[in-house]
């Protein structure tokens, strides 16, 4: 069935190098063609070719680190997205499948057919017509410079609804939701539940999150002071000044596709949340 | 296209009592009969009819009170609920549409057909076989006694997904969101956004809600202490103890019916938040 | 040096009463009287005294059980408050300090004076004339009704301050800061930070907490409904209507002293916080 | 009494430059000698001596402008520093004293003694051997990047108590409690209440704020990522990457002094409450 597989992995980790490697030769023992980003390819002797992520059209993507290493996956691989193995080899691993010592036991499951996808809807921002690389987990506005707060109209289909001052504002997915939203206070959104949540960061308003339909227009206008940072899933970064401060933002036409084993959301979740406060 | 028309309306303010006399008559003279609740009968000296909110098959409903007195109209009257149109003489009125002065000219523009409808979902709980009446707000669960705190888990389609340990639960509808769920640190739900929340009450979680899909089914399962004490709408109250410690919250077949003219949703909650913390 | 030694335990759990008993006899062992308190007498088969907590008058307590024996012990023991040595067989342990298995060899540390002396500020609450039992922990607020809510007037030394409207309001010590008021979303006061803090309970204020000086008189005046339910340490109630619908909350003559050994504030409140969540 | 006073202003609203030589003018008709800051110089036009903020040795400085602007003259003004009087010409005036129509009657009851002084306490913060400007609001780390998060242990007097991942740590004196450690979801410390707050920006902890006495000393070591910026009072930057990734704060031998007339904490803090929200 598959023919073809990229290796994304953290550049910064020994273990996540000789996975790379381990998992190369794993593969190609199995007659599969072997693609690695290219910035890893004098990192590791293994017999793989070296691409950049934007070429990797594999049919499906194994990442080796935390989130961090899947939000840059998706925000970077072909569209549509190949599907994604994420191995767990960083702090967090709210999104990534299985642990290291796992990854060819789960190759061999992907090869045999033997796993779900679950698709996740990602958001596409504007500023006036330039289209920014879909978000997986949020799109988030701040000033873009410490201690300045932001003030800031937010607009549902095109409609003016409430004022907010902030550090920034979160427009998260459901699949966000879980990330820096919950940090902030938001809610968690579950699995099924497709919408649009909007949540301030560090304001003094009354309320901590807003959740409006997946088929919304989220406008976010900023009124003060004349500049703002727009992130994507916290790796892109657009710093706009002066003119078109103003941030659109839809549900994408694009989806990130997520192989899955037995590990369901609210399992991943706990984990996530008992993580938390230790000393 | 009216023929009849209810009032309800709070006892203990002399002037909603007034206002009761003046629609009276003022739907009177337009040849609508007017049934008024059986417990305002003997305080007031109009042509109606004295009717238990029970019986109260209008074409609709017009409350003078807050938003309490709304959620006993909408739990107390048959089913399917007739239209509501709320008058605002209460303390908090997110759900009330039009002023007292406002109110003669609000009939007329129902008279001639002059408004719209908003449709409130509404959620069903039920202890064992027992069901209880629907919640516009939310259904809420507690040890019933000061202090003592909740151990519940938490079922979504009858799977075990979270435990939680909190004074209590709020499981409401997308209305209850600005209610109670707010307080307690839930977000505000999207009039659109039709889904379930559940916001556990001063609890040592790091989330603060769950928001789920409306067709789900929600089961909180009360582990310690043995009894619970569920709450609809804030009026409606069943003490449980000992066995069936368990509530199970869908989606109901009912809604509520809301008379609208022009604020919307968005007007309203800015109301609402800019309330709060004066001194 | 020590003559006599009270133990106060939590009836419903068999490890309790067995721990009851094998204390007992390692005390009389050592040549300490030993008092139980007079509701576990028919419970246990010891060579020890029978006495209400009221007259418990010993040189030192051994509590068996959570933070709710321990507070009810400091509620209801004799004034000063003899010592307490806390053992952990309940589900919250933040103000306990050894486990079950440590409980002999605590005591040997106790006779031989090797521990430290832990004070704790206890709150004087007033209603009118007449005063309530100090507060470890805690003097909450509340309507003493599910789902009514309380606006009050929050007075500091006499002069009004605040409005707010809450579920309830939590006036706190340091002690209690760790307790319902963290759940409420309050501060953690340093072991040394004397000080009372005021946390509104679902509160649609946009602050979470006050902290005032330990020697300020902080004053709750329920504005409406006319009623309140006044608890302290989540023990003692006190339900008042219609009239002095007034607290007049200040630092208590009295303390509370907990033996120590080496547990510190803060590996008390890890574990604390690390409980929470789990699934 | 007094002979010299400075005048510290927002250069960029007119109104401001005009009340600069209107105030100008005023005091030098009462015989005052008037500074004014260097970089107003050449917007205005009136007999004044242009200095730099920090040799403005004056009896007074009069502050134009909003808290940035008293923070600003706070940070940079001679030690010990001047009396200050803050006219209030910003969004947010929680700090300043007197409204712009006011400013002539304030000069005139200061200049015969009719006011009182509130001392405001300071932090002194360290990075290894040196010393930053002492902060009258807060000393805040983060990893002066975008959506990087910061891993940070917490000691107090040398000892390890707690860790925390977080966009950033606050430590706020009682002025900065209404600040932004108010926005991150912090306690309102009273007048009177000399403490010293760490709250945590947008944590995934189930404390949202930590109390010590004011003689503590608070030490943050960033352990992840190797990287951090320190900020005093949202106007004093520091950027440390690799080594020493460590800050000292205690509180400063230096205080802020405000020149008050009428209003009190909680009145100022109840104009900044309600401010929030509008729309």
């Amino acid at each position: 069935m598959f023919k073809s597989a990229g290796i994304v992995a953290r550049y910064d980790k020994e273990k996540a190098l000789q996975l790379t490697e381990e998992l190369s030769m794993h593969l190609n023992s199995k007659g599969i063609e072997v693609f690695i980003e290219d910035t890893l390819a004098d990192k590791i002797e293994v017999q793989a070719k070296a691409v950049p992520l934007k070429e990797m059209k594999t049919d499906f993507i194994i990442t080796i680190g935390g989130d961090g290493t899947i939000l840059r996956t998706c925000l970077n691989s072909p569209k549509p997205e190949p599907l994604i193995l994420g191995i767990n080899m960083g702090v967090r691993g709210f999104l990534t499948e299985v642990e290291p010592n796992e990854a060819c036991k789960a190759v061999d499951r992907i090869l045999r057919g033997d796993f779900r996808i679950e698709k996740s809807t990602k958001l596409s921002a504007k500023i006036g017509e330039e289209t920014l690389p879909d978000a997986l987990n949020d799109v988030v506005i701040s000033a873009g410079e410490p201690s300045k707060i932001l003030y800031t109209e937010i607009c549902k289909d095109g409609k003016s609804i409430l004022k907010c001052q902030a550090d920034g504002l979160i427009v998260a997915t459901q699949t966000g939701s879980t990330g820096y939203s919950l940090s902030a206070g938001g809610p968690v959104l579950d699995k099924k539940m497709d919408a649009i949540l909007v949540t301030p960061i560090c304001a003094l308003t009354v309320f901590r999150s807003l959740v409006f339909p997946t088929d919304s227009e989220i406008t976010l206008n900023v009124i003060r002071p004349k500049q703002m940072l727009v992130m994507i899933d916290g790796n892109y970064h657009h710093m706009k000044s002066e003119k078109e401060l103003t941030v659109k933002v839809t549900k994408s036409k694009n989806v990130s596709n997520f192989i899955r084993f037995e590990n369901d959301f609210y399992d991943r979740l706990s984990c996530r949340l008992l993580f938390q406060g230790s000393r």
